[in-house]
């Protein structure tokens, strides 16, 4: 049976080119990053040329890249790291209702510890409310994170103009933006929009799991959130996970952003002419949300049932994000949608190695879907 | 020309088996674990398996068993988040003189943070002195932490005596063993010994640098380093890095002890007997050491020159900690060793994978260096 893989916001198919590179770092090339000898400074030097790509491709300087072990290792750090660094100056945090869940539980663990926690309201489309954001801005905030896109609708936040508000009323924060779902997707301008930390992450972009970054704004501080060796000048000790960081920038100097986005739109296109003309779905995520996400909930079927069926076609989809695993979305929640809606909801996701013949089968599945799981309910 | 790798404490080629599963699992068996459809459910179903051969290894649990992003995680999650869940109960950590820097550091820091952090210090042998350790537990100390096998030499702490110390003399403590240089390389019964916490890593035993786990026995409590979604019961959350996991558990299946053992000790024995014949030539580690590691101080010779001058001949050894990167060793001090002595130490560490050929190769390297560079001093 053809896999028809559109769950690629919770993971993808490491790139030839990627994979290759890490069977060669872990075979061939296999010294310590931190070995004074030859062996090791290849190493380093496969490192450094990766921390190079995903510097270019969010156009900062590799000096202002660490790599951690993943997203959320790196949301961890900026919530708790930057809160640390920061916590003579105030004790307000912001994050908006809508973060991945290393963010969102990480504000969570936070308020237990003491901190303010504010949570910024979103509309109808998932974006945040800037009116309401600005309201919880204060002299005494000390960091606001928003994500930039969000990791179940697609839904695109107005990242620079946050970040405008955030400098302007509150000068001491700092400001985050968790862009995994974002990068290498659409252009990512941390420094011109005046961004503090930007997270990003190999596993949503053909490179492996295991492995992420985060961008550090020239004068921004944290206290590091694992302590130990000299590595990335002691922001992020312990051996580098050369296979995994060689592989990620051989996955980001693959991407083409505007190349796989056109192509994404069209295949965008292709899916939401089709699904508008069955009855019973409805679209959750907003017209104007990054096109590799589509989120729809399908009227009387739960998600899972209508996972599990579109699985016997070869077609995987997702019942919201992976990372919470059957748990009641509260993203969609958040977003003011009804039980029934969020508890039906089937989130489709893209990625460059996607075809119609995808969204084809994805088709046929929920037809046959909404005519046997529905005559099955009544 | 040849290459000699006797550099394998600081990091280890990747075994083809290892190497083939992280590249099958990046291309072929890509799920999220996480995701509820056969192409996730085949991922978690890699991961257990993983888990379980490290429990095995250790005569553990799967369920006891976290994976990491390395040693230097699993150590800070100890060292941070052990200490937090019993604050309560006391306030002192100990610490050996001689531990890792990711262990030492994160002492540091807890003495930062308020914690009375002590340092257990070592005798001539790097081993712990148990009368001086037993004088520093309290009732009031909530954590020890102190390594299996030393990085540097080798040296074999007596952890299950300590284990015994502190339950008896501590018994509001946990106890955490660093056994990073010990696994698979000498039998761990963490479960038999009564030990808390233990720290293991894939890159020392020909699996993939990045990952690591963690032993945490029924009924040992922490608060998690890092916070976000539900993987591995939110002890550890962040998508499971499945390819860099799944080599980990083969890399486990693949060691034999005993044999590699025993293989080792000849390697070593035959190493030390034409070491012994050389002038100039002083063992840091002592005889009892795990044979996996020599450490040798060359008189007269600063250790980099020496490692300059092996690395021609396509030989590689460490001149101390790969996490230290030229720094001068804090643990060889802690042994009382002058400091020449400690600038013109080398370490030789073996893998499986050495011959005596490595040993002939080093042994002529370290020849031509006695003449040519010290004559050059002289």
């Amino acid at each position: 049976m053809s896999i028809h893989y559109l769950d690629n916001s919770a993971t993808t198919a490491v790139s030839k080119a990627a994979a290759d590179k890490a069977y060669y770092m872990m075979t061939e090339c296999y010294g310590n990053p931190s070995s004074l000898h030859k062996l090791g400074i290849n190493a380093e030097l496969a490192v450094e040329e990766a921390r190079e790509h995903v510097a270019a491709a969010l156009g900062a300087q590799p000096k202002n890249i660490i790599f951690t072990s993943g997203g959320t290792e790196a949301n961890n750090t900026v919530l708790f790291g930057a809160t640390e660094a920061l916590k003579r100056r105030g004790n307000r945090v912001i994050v908006s209702a809508v973060e991945h869940s290393s963010v969102y539980e990480s504000a969570k663990r936070l308020s237990e510890l003491g901190y303010d926690v504010q949570y910024a309201p979103v509309d109808d489309h998932g974006v945040v409310f800037l009116d309401k954001l600005q309201a919880l801005l204060t002299e005494k905030t000390i960091l606001v994170s928003v994500m930039a896109v969000n990791n179940e609708t697609g839904s695109v936040q107005p990242t620079e103009l946050i970040a405008k508000l955030v400098k302007k009323l509150s000068p001491n924060a700092f400001f985050h933006v968790d862009a995994v779902q974002a990068f290498c997707k659409m252009p990512l301008k941390p420094v011109k929009w005046g961004v503090d930390f930007m997270t990003v992450s190999a596993h949503k972009i053909h490179g492996p799991k295991g492995v992420g970054a985060l961008f550090i704004r020239d004068g921004a501080r944290l206290i590091p959130l694992i302590h130990g060796g000299e590595q990335q000048r002691k922001l992020r000790p312990g051996t580098e996970s050369a296979p995994l960081i060689a592989a990620f920038g051989e996955a980001v100097r693959e991407a083409d952003i505007p190349s796989n986005l056109s192509a994404i739109r069209e295949l965008n296109t292709y899916a939401t002419e089709k699904l508008k003309t069955l009855d019973g779905i409805r679209f959750n995520s907003p017209k104007d949300a990054l096109p590799y996400i589509i989120n729809i909930s399908v009227e009387g079927i739960r998600s899972e049932t209508m996972l599990h069926h579109l699985e016997q076609s070869g077609v995987y989809v997702s019942s919201s994000s992976a990372c919470s695993k059957g748990k009641r979305s509260y993203v969609l929640a958040a977003m003011g949608l009804s039980d029934d809606r969020v508890d039906s909801s089937i989130r489709i996701s893209f990625s460059k190695y996607n075809t119609k013949e995808d969204i084809d089968a994805l088709l046929s599945g929920l037809i046959s879907g909404l005519t046997t799981l529905q005559k099955a309910r009544s």
